[in-house]
Parts: structure tokens; C-alpha cells; sequence
């Protein structure tokens, strides 16, 4: 069989600081659409790629605290894709199907059936909402607001990175829920005079230090990622905890790993609501992996609107 | 009826930075113990005064984040005490009743009923620890451990301020729960091997800082204080925050006032651990009135070693 084009993109050194596109490069190899005799693994063309920023973690070559190994130099980027199985030595996969999988910056890829999310059944939306909305960005949003966040109706809602891939529906998910959005120019933050009974953590830092005295009484803030400060050596000092004492706040950490039970529950939530359009996805999606160092590096200097993706194929 | 001596400790100005002797003074002024005709309210002698860390607010001009209002300058301080009931408008007291009050810091006070606490019923255990571990303190560690930290048999549990009125019982009742009591110095917290479940916070600052890296998964810290950081006019930053995410834990601050109710359970919980020996309580007692501001002043310094108390009069 012949071999093909298989395009990377791979990390040319240990990022200090914020990551550049030429902290990446992209690298030519070949690729056979072939499995092994007798494997059980999956040959995948990767259709659309998530940008996410805990990719950054990733890049630092020390242990990072989430416990995911970091890349690899000179080899391809790993993070959450949309793709086809080209080929299954596995009899839960066939050839053609969709699927949500942890897989890697290229064209095709090769990875154990355990790297396999789930197999996408409704192709009626978007496929590259399964990166988002359909995704884990979409179950973050949804756990981390409803399980963590415990909103009641007439709560006045704060969403940081508002036009984030989570941000965005956090928002939307605020208002179905008959909660308030303060929507204001995060520079304003101090003069929310009603106060802030959920705040969505996106950012931390100072975002978060203007934000604390804002609190009502028993309020909460579900902390989904705190993107200002991945980049830095040294993070921003947040010095007005002792509001969270003075107001009762609680304030807590989540990460969507633990709240994967509840994807079929938020599936069957957030489908109709689309299909009926009162949840919008807004995504910006950058076509061809070349262009996916820049996607991915404009996370953290805010550039994107929307849920970044990369398109590496349509099909 | 003859009047009699009642010296008050006064506030002399608003307090910038750490409070100092000099901020307050010794005032005598006189009293007639005897109250207005068809007055509701009582004549309280004072015995002991708390020295209690929140104070250090009520010392600042602005709206202080508590909703307590300011101390008025040249007017006595005010604070929870024990005292004795000399006249009583309310016929729900009489003399000779012995009380938890919010009462003045001078040897006789004219307060509302609506000011005492609660009557003591219990006389076989030092008067003294009604301001300690029978009081605000006592359900202060109750509340925020039991209730706020959720503690399970086994837990690793890290105190700040250890030896505080707060911290000495939270130690106590880790032990009693058959949690693991981290006792360490606080230069060292970097250095724990087996990671934390429950901090609870008294001192904030660098401290949190130092122990949010070790945090275990789904780790809790109730916030009861931030001593450290109330006489700064700009707080220390916290820069680990991110921890929170990464670890998943859960930061709430709560305020004894929210557990009001759990009073008599609590008492009936401490009693008779304390008359068994199998809780001790330690005191740092100053006698005299006259020695309240080196008192209060040494909580910020951490000078003490205990609780913090003030007699003004044994009986």
C-alpha cells in the first residue's frame, strides 16, 4: 500500500513564558493507511482539531499539575480532535465512523482504542462542535455552572473569557436559567453595584482580584481555568481573599475529567436547545493544520472569538 | 447611690497599619450603679475580655468589610466578654447572673438585652473559657472544621495560627476525629510529603500560599481568619491559586455568626470532653484592664500563646 503525506506539528523546545509560533514547527512525514497484523489499535484522519488552553501545561518540560505527560520534542502535539477511523482493529469501531478522541497534530493518526471519547452519533450539527459546544469545553461549561456553581433563578451571573469556548455558554446556560449576566468591560468590574452571586472563573489573576470584593453574600465561583497566568514565570498575587471570609464564598476548582458521567445527561440538554437555536456556538476556526501554531498561540493573547479550531480536513 | 470608678480602654485615632499601644488609652471616668427608672436594660459587671483578631477592623475609619460599625474614637472599645449582671431592667436576668455579652472594654457597662449572648449555666469550668472554648472561638473551630471541612477519619489536616484561641481546638478535634494532625513548622510546608485534605486558615498571606501546592485531591479550606493580613495596607499576593483547579479543592470562608444554632449542640459536644481531660484549653491571661491594649495589640504579633484574655475583675 502506498504511503502518504502525513503533515505534524511539533514543538521545537520547552516554552518559557508565552508560547510562540516557532516554539512549533511543521514537519513532513509518510504515513500507511494500514494497521499492523492483528493490532487492536485505530488509524484516524483527523478532521478538526481543539485548541485549548491547558495545552499550554504541556509544553513546560517539568511535571505539570495536571498530571498528563508533557510533549514530547520533535514529536506531534496531543489534544482532544474530531476524526474519521480510516482503518479499526477494534470491533467497536468500523471504518468511516466519527469519533471524539485524544489524538495528535496531524493529518492521520495511529492511537489505542482507549484514546477514543466516544463515537459521535448525531451528525445533524457541526461536526467541529464536537470539539466545543458537543465536547469538553461544552461539559465544562455545563458542570462546572450547574454542579458547582448551584445557580438559582435571579442570581446575578459573571463570566470571564465571556467569548471563550466555555465562556460563551456559560452565559447562555446563565440565562435559560433565569439568572442575571453582568456584561460589562471587565475594566468596570469594581463598580458592579448589585453585586456578583456566581462568578465563572476563566481567568484568574487580577480579573479575579477586582471581581472578589464584588461578591454577595454566599456566593460562588466554580474556577473552570485561570488562562491569564498560565504564561507567567512568576503568577499575580490576588490579595483580596478575605473577601470570600467576610462574604461566605466559596470558591472551588473542577476539572471536566470528573464530571464525565454527566456527557449523556448534557447531550441530551444541549442538543435540542441548539437544533431550536436558543444556544448559539460561536466558533473561529482557522483552516489547515499549518496555521494551527498561530490558532493556538493566539489563545493566550486573547485573539480568538469564539471556540478556537483548527480544520485539518472537512472529511 | 454613690458613684463609682469605671476606667475604659479608648481608642485615640483610627489605626493605619499594625495597631500600637498608643493608639488606645487608659480613661477614667465614673459610673452609678443603678439603672434609669423603667429601663430595659442591664448594668454588667465585666470580668473577662476577649481578644479577638476581627477587632483590628472595627479600629479603621471605613465601612469595614464586617457590617459592624467602626469603634467611635475616645469611647470604649467594644468586644464579647464575660460579665455578672449588677441591675437588670429585663426579666429574663437578674443580679448575680453570670452572661456572654457584647460588651465594652471597661469595668462596668450599661448595655441592651438584646447584647448578651447567652445566660452561663455551667459554673464548674473556668468562667474565663466562656470568652475561649465555650464561646465564639470554641464554635469558630467547631463549625468551621465539622461543618466547612468535612473531615473524614484518616485525613491529613494542616492548622495555621495552631496555638491560637481557634487553632489549639481544631488540632484537638482533628485528633478526635482519628485525622492525621500535620504538625510542622510553617517554613517547612513546602516539604510535605503526603499532601493535605483540610487546611483550615488562619493567617493567609504567604502561608496559603506555601500550602496550596500541597494540597490533596478534593482538599478543603475553611477560611475562619487571614490574621496576617489585616494590618497591611497592601495585602501579600497569592499566586498559587491555580492549585485549586489542579487539585480540585474547595476554599470557603465562614463567619461563627452562621452557626449560631449549633451553640447548645456544640456545648454539649465540648463539655465533657473538656471535664474529661480529653480537650485542653489554653489561656493567655493579662490581669488588669490597664493591660488590654498590650493584649490586644500582641494578637497581630503573635505573642500569645493561647487564648487571648483579659481579666478586668475575677468576681
Amino acid at each position: 500500500m502506498a504511503e502518504l503525506r502525513n503533515r505534524q506539528v511539533v514543538l521545537n523546545n520547552y516554552v518559557v513564558g508565552f508560547p510562540k509560533e516557532s516554539d512549533m514547527s511543521i514537519v513532513e512525514g509518510t504515513i500507511t493507511l494500514k494497521l499492523p497484523e492483528g493490532s487492536s489499535d485505530l488509524l484516524l484522519k483527523n478532521l478538526y482539531l481543539s485548541c485549548d488552553p491547558y495545552m499550554r501545561f504541556l509544553m513546560t518540560k517539568e511535571d505539570n499539575p495536571l498530571g498528563i505527560g508533557a510533549y514530547k520534542l520533535y514529536s506531534a502535539l496531543t489534544g482532544n480532535g474530531v476524526s474519521k477511523v480510516v482503518e479499526s482493529g477494534d470491533p467497536d469501531y468500523k471504518k468511516g465512523d466519527l469519533v471524539c478522541a485524544w489524538t495528535r497534530w496531524e493529518e492521520y493518526s495511529l492511537i489505542p482504542s482507549s484514546q477514543i471519547r466516544f463515537k459521535i452519533e448525531h451528525t445533524d450539527l457541526p461536526l467541529s462542535y464536537y470539539s466545543g459546544v458537543l465536547g469538553m469545553p461544552g461539559l465544562s461549561a455545563y458542570a462546572g455552572f450547574f454542579e458547582v456553581g448551584s445557580p438559582k433563578k435571579g442570581d446575578n451571573v459573571f463570566v470571564s473569557a465571556a467569548s471563550g469556548a466555555v465562556g460563551q455558554l456559560v452565559g447562555q446556560f446563565a440565562k435559560l436559567k433565569g439568572c442575571m449576566l453582568l456584561e460589562v468591560l471587565e475594566a468596570k468590574i469594581r463598580y458592579f453595584p448589585e453585586g456578583i452571586d456566581i462568578y465563572f472563573e476563566n481567568v484568574g489573576g487580577k480579573t479575579l482580584d477586582a471581581v472578589l470584593p464584588n461578591m454577595r453574600l454566599h456566593g460562588r465561583i466554580p474556577i473552570c481555568g485561570m488562562i491569564s497566568q498560565y504564561n507567567l514565570t512568576q503568577p499575580e498575587g490576588v490579595t483580596n481573599l478575605a473577601h470570600l471570609i467576610f462574604k461566605r464564598v466559596k470558591m472551588e476548582g473542577f476539572l471536566v475529567s470528573e464530571f464525565f458521567h454527566l456527557f449523556p445527561k448534557f447531550l441530551d440538554f444541549v442538543m435540542p436547545l441548539i437544533r431550536e437555536g436558543k444556544v448559539v456556538y460561536v466558533e473561529d476556526i482557522v483552516e489547515g493544520l499549518e496555521n494551527g501554531p498561530a490558532a493556538l498561540v493566539g489563545l493566550y493573547s486573547g485573539r480568538n472569538v469564539g471556540k478556537q479550531v483548527v480544520v485539518v480536513a472537512r472529511e
